[in-house]
């Protein structure tokens, strides 16, 4: 800590290898392929950490990411977007170099895919079993059916079956939310996987979410997970009960600038082009942006709900300090903050800095 | 456009130029420095364009992007950004190269500064004109004079005077509200330049934000103006009466991936990673993170408001679009998005394409 005098995004190995080995134990135990999704990191170093857990395959959130990751020595990888018919020059290239799967959602995709695809690529029909994102309904199988239909006048491409993200499970506001909303998804894929089991005897079904993936003990006939938070998780995963405190694997530092006693608000350089906006709300219903972390006599202290990061503008952020607080913090001082979504924060930020003052680079920018 | 495949952000260089000529001659026309921010671009290719408007000083938001202005031949630099004690050593490297000037609203950044400093250095007191972000209340004299009686201690510094950001502008409800929360600002510098100026016969005021700069015309008395936002303006500036559309240098071009009639919803590749999730709110309240312009008969037509980006995710973004447009778009199309807040949205994206297709590239981050 000592030699940093800027917003940093600090990450705890530690941590994140024993989020890793717990998420790799439970796909194991559920007989689940475990096919992580590294848009959360972005990272070739991090990444790397996952194979001595046995990860051979991967989830990027762009082709482009899928290249980043291919590059590094990733030759499985599935791009968990709907096909972008733009990509198709970008598809074929990198289909021709790994195995390769894409998403497909309507037939116009389907379409391009069969006529143009060079390679071989595995298929996968995304379904919107509630997030009402993207995806395909569940009970549109004549969608379904044309989808197939179009894919199979192109030998190389192979149907793989169902795949969903149960985003809805972010917006839980209890973790029996996320258990019920979890179990409907899973009912709903089961459903098309019977269906389609006749024509397509290996027809797959695959889920995505980190809360289900931590918490929910119902993956039957499930065969593959793509979890990505949950490498680092933060503040929303652990506002949903999803995840605790000790889980959080990065944190940003950021310095104290200034002290306004007359409103109880203490000035950070840490702003929206380090957390990003994504927020969550406190007891009071007030926007927070990061929960706080305090040094004391030696000691990591968090603080309780009413200090928080309140405000954020380019660079700069606000902490709302309750009275009895005001004094822990000086100018100068470094204050640690858990961030609201690891992944957003860490895509801003485009580096990680080890407890123990190493540098990891991620993927560059577009 | 047509080798286009991903969310790309286009810039316009005649609006720019247009934009920075305007904002340039109404500086010159009230007789004040022109410092404009460049913390909305980060880019010394965009930067050099300000030249050929007689600009030779500017602004950064924090000290490592006056270093790389610095590095790409800028040598009037105000750090915007409460003095970080703990970049004293960056701060003293600076100012051995150019002409540096910092903000200090406490006692112990005044300190520090007096202290350690090593070079010539240029003090702005930074004043809360009411945005209630940093600097001191403008009543609080007895805190400036003990801010210039410790700056004062080092032959070095010399105290410039009293800078403030009256960023509450961006939040008015009306240009009226711009008006009167300027002319207020305006009043409390004036006051403070009046009872310093015995004391300091050079003593100077600094203004900042891009809504008053562009609407007021009451710069009496204000030596030096920092705008920054208007060198692309964005949907933001325009819902505020700032702006025209006309006058929006900046747009995010995304492909569309996916059409869901049944919600009235089209899903682009452009999600929070590239447009940032500032939002402003439509008629009926719903959040806004872009206005769409589609090409109809090789034309451009921007749609009302009843059709927006609507949401973000990662990668997703979900736009509104009202029943009769929907069949303008078509999977594989590109649309056109107006960013809300093109600083975040630039400082995301990290490079520019031109309309003719060129890279402009930026600061690299952290």
């Amino acid at each position: 800590m000592n030699t940093i005098i800027r917003p940093t995004l600090i990450i705890d190995k530690t941590i994140c290898l024993r989020n890793i080995e717990r998420m790799a134990k439970k796909a194991a135990d559920h007989n689940m392929r475990f096919r992580p999704h590294f848009k959360t990191h972005q990272s070739a170093r991090i990444g790397d950490w996952f194979r001595n857990f046995g990860v051979e395959a991967i989830t990027a959130s762009s082709v482009q990411m899928a290249e980043y990751f291919a590059a590094n020595g990733w030759n499985d990888i599935t791009v968990a977007f709907p096909f972008n018919i733009l990509e198709i020059g970008n598809i074929n290239h990198l289909s021709a170099k790994i195995k390769l799967q894409v998403l497909v959602e309507n037939t116009e995709g389907a379409e391009v895919l069969a006529e143009k695809s060079t390679g071989s690529i595995g298929v996968w029909i995304k379904i919107d079993t509630g997030n009402n994102r993207t995806g395909i309904d569940p009970a549109n199988t004549v969608l379904m059916d044309s989808v197939i239909k179009r894919i199979s006048k192109n030998t190389k491409l192979r149907f793989k079956g169902f795949l969903t993200h149960t985003g809805h499970t972010y917006s839980a506001s209890s973790t029996d939310e996320i258990f019920s909303r979890h179990f409907d998804a899973l009912l709903k894929l089961k459903s098309l996987k019977q269906r389609y089991k006749k024509s397509f005897p290996d027809v797959e079904i695959s889920m995505g979410d980190t809360p289900a993936a931590t918490l929910c003990n119902n993956f039957n006939d499930v065969d593959e997970m793509r979890p990505g938070n949950f490498v680092f998780y933060d503040l929303m995963q652990q506002n949903l009960g999803v995840c605790s405190f000790d889980d959080i694997a990065v944190k940003m530092v950021c310095p104290v600038v200034s002290k306004h006693l007359s409103r109880n608000e203490i000035v950070i350089h840490g702003g929206a082009v380090h957390f990003s906006k994504d927020e969550i709300f406190n007891i009071d219903g007030k926007s927070m942006f990061g929960r706080i972390i305090i040094k004391k006599d030696g000691e990591n202290i968090l603080l309780d709900q009413m200090n928080y990061l309140s405000k954020l503008s380019q660079e700069h952020g606000i902490l709302k300090v309750a009275q009895n607080q005001f004094k822990n913090f000086e100018v100068g001082d470094l204050v640690e903050i858990i961030p609201v979504h690891s992944c957003l924060t860490a895509n801003l930020m485009g580096h990680y800095r080890t407890t123990d003052g190493k540098l990891i680079e991620m993927m560059p920018r577009f």
